[in-house]
């Protein structure tokens, strides 16, 4: 019994690469429910995403080294899904829905690899594109995000001390689990892990799953990593995003197509899913003008994700249209997911406890909070607000406004073109954080 | 390379102990500088310690398994000094002075071993005692009082899940590192690890010893643990303790030898040690009488450890006594060991800076803080009051009575004795944590 295992040790010398993207389960939940209707209905649809860092302040083509960047996109390009992934997607029961991948979808997934990328330093930032069918150039989002920060952390704490970094993750957790004792106070909490997109790494994102697991037991539904699900027997937790009506309206031909593809999504989404699956994010072209202009079948839908008001004033806005449209909040579910934590978790919660379903999806402050946890104030550790979005449909412009502009994204000219289709009602900045 | 290891897996299905003590050096430096000195002026004196817990709240023999207690006393018994230790022992330069341990000595502890105990229940508690030769009895001290607070850190730990476990030490951990930040900001601080006796366990006393050698450099000058300092190249610090005024007052024939002892036992320790090892323990019988009666030599040592009064007021007062010998302060050295922690540490170091030199003997709040570390409040990791001390020389009683009564050992009618040959002046009680 060596306390040091010479194998290890000896491929330990010849260590080539780390690799931070190890399987393509390991993203987001709702990358496969949407590229399965994406595949369905959009097949020959091609799509641009684009690295879009709005933290301007941090230089990324600085901190990381271009070679280690593409080795880790290189060798994410290498992973395939692997049978006993395959096997699960099929098997198990999502969202509380059984095969809810169809066969000829987990067929096709067998084949899967993630497509070239494009990648230049321009001005201390990485211009980093995924150009190709959107059925493929979807499905780096979440990997260029996790490869990016994870590569930010590394760069942050090489050369620090064995026991900085002992204190470092010591204080880490410490944190965290002050968060927890702090939310095991809220008894009727529903919480899930949101966290991978922003994660300090990927240990570090299994190191609060399996704790909040431990620490929160039935309060903590899942996670949306499909990879930390099927590892933990958790739920992977996940709907869809904002790439589908800016894909859908950068596709559209007149102003009224515009103007009608939000609610186009919701009604190719609701062929495909059902019960908790389905839940409306409304803010991608502005929240007041998607109610204003809604079927009444969408009040029909389990629940919001309002992902850009502020929570509570969100909330609000949101249960008086369900009650103008004759449904019991009581019944519904608003699901939190805008840069989280614990005093507006709480805030939230005690706000609306009682009077409607609630459920939080705690992102980048679960997974990336290491604040005033570097011995010497070592500098890097902070999360910023880095995103990989369409900016492209079949070559055409594609525009976010949200209800937040500073998190609108676009040409200058389509997005005013697109405040005249939707008007400016109800959109305020905030800070963007994370 | 198995993540696991299928060798060092299979032996742990058969584990029978995990050893507390695994090195007759994993105890305090003192003891061998005293040991040494015993073995050749009191070689045919017999002494015997007893365990004593000064806080009764906490009924050891309830937390404790007496079979597990007896198990790693009977392992520490088999125990010997490796050659490598001796080897150690022999060559290195210790307390600033070459080859401090005679080879006659060397020769000597090769055969060491630790002598049989009595072990029984009486009320919850333990009693505990070691009878035999003073040069053998001595060495349980260290172990004694380690293998009883170990075993109690592993009785509260015993159930805990896996994630609160890592978070009960990431917290700890961070509480150190807390306390290392604010001592960096003291520029001239001398401090070492005086932990052992009271340390939470081995495992956490070494981290925090390595620690404090990343964290503080050179302001962190050793360990009082001769494993530690062998084991990390720190000095080893120590040297001498109660034990010696207390037998040799025992031992003494009439009262004006029982006043004499206190010297007595200098005289004996500067015909065997010099230099920084001249350090006098005022305490055992009161400060105040021992400085009034003490001969001028006394001043000529390196300086004074005042072990229990406030450590401004005991400082104050040897400073005026060195000042009233003509004496200058600022040659030398005082060491705070008594219960320091970061606030005391921090307003003696405020209070002294630049009049006398100044040493931290950080022991207890080192090596066994877990205070508001544990996940959902476990009990029973708050360091207790354990002492192991000299109670009979020669079968006569033996007697402390420290600058703080509540810190007396000895029977009754020996303390009021003692009391009468060396006066009350200046004793005060102060409470006693650890």
């Amino acid at each position: 019994m060596a306390v040091t295992d010479i194998a290890t040790r000896t491929y330990d010398h010849g260590f080539r690469l780390d690799p931070i993207v190890r399987s393509l389960l390991d993203t987001d939940f709702y990358k496969l429910l949407m590229l399965q209707m994406i595949r369905h209905l959009y097949p020959d649809v091609q799509a641009t995403f684009a690295l879009i860092n709005r933290t301007q302040t941090v230089h990324l083509a600085d901190d990381i080294d271009e070679a280690e960047l593409r080795a880790q996109l290189d060798h994410a390009r290498t992973i395939r899904f692997s049978k006993k992934e395959l096997i699960w997607l099929a098997g198990n029961s999502l969202a509380g829905q059984a095969r809810i991948f169809k066969p000829d979808f987990i067929a096709w997934l067998a084949d899967f690899r993630l497509p070239d990328y494009r990648l230049a330093r321009v001005d201390g930032q990485f211009e980093l594109q995924f150009a190709g069918p959107w059925t493929h150039t979807t499905m780096w989002e979440i990997p260029a995000l996790t490869i990016i920060n994870e590569l930010r952390s590394r760069a942050a704490t090489k050369g620090m001390g064995r026991f900085a970094l002992d204190v470092l993750y010591a204080r880490a957790k410490a944190k965290l689990w002050d968060k927890v004792e702090r939310l095991r106070l809220l008894p009727d909490l529903v919480i899930s892990d949101f966290g991978t997109r922003r994660r300090h790494g990927f240990l570090w994102q299994r190191w609060c799953v399996e704790a909040l697991k431990e620490g929160l037991g039935p309060r903590f539904i899942g996670t949306s990593n499909v990879l930390l699900a099927m590892d933990n027997d958790l739920e992977a937790i996940g709907t869809n995003a904002h790439e589908l009506p800016m894909v859908l309206a950068a596709l559209a031909e007149s102003d009224a197509d515009v103007a009608a593809a939000p609610y186009r999504v919701l009604d190719d989404w609701r062929h495909h899913y059902a019960g908790n699956l389905l839940i409306v994010l409304p803010d991608a072209f502005g929240t007041a003008s998607f109610l204003e202009r809604a079927p009444d079948w969408v009040a029909d839908w389990t629940g919001f994700r309002p992902d850009s008001a502020p929570p509570i004033a969100g909330g609000e806005r949101i249960i008086r249209w369900w009650q103008a449209h004759g449904r019991d909040p009581a019944d519904k579910l608003l699901i939190f997911s805008d840069g989280m934590d614990l005093d507006s978790i709480e805030a939230t919660y005690r706000h609306f406890d009682g009077r409607v379903r609630m459920s939080f999806g705690w992102g980048t402050n679960l997974t990336n909070d290491f604040s005033g946890c570097a011995p010497d104030g070592a500098m890097g550790l902070e999360p910023i607000s880095l995103v990989a979005k369409v900016v492209t449909a079949n070559g055409r412009p594609a525009v976010k406004l949200s209800d937040n502009p500073d998190k609108a994204t676009g040409q200058p000219a389509e997005i005013a073109r697109y405040l005249r289709i939707f008007g400016e009602e109800g959109r305020s900045p905030l800070p963007v954080i994370v």
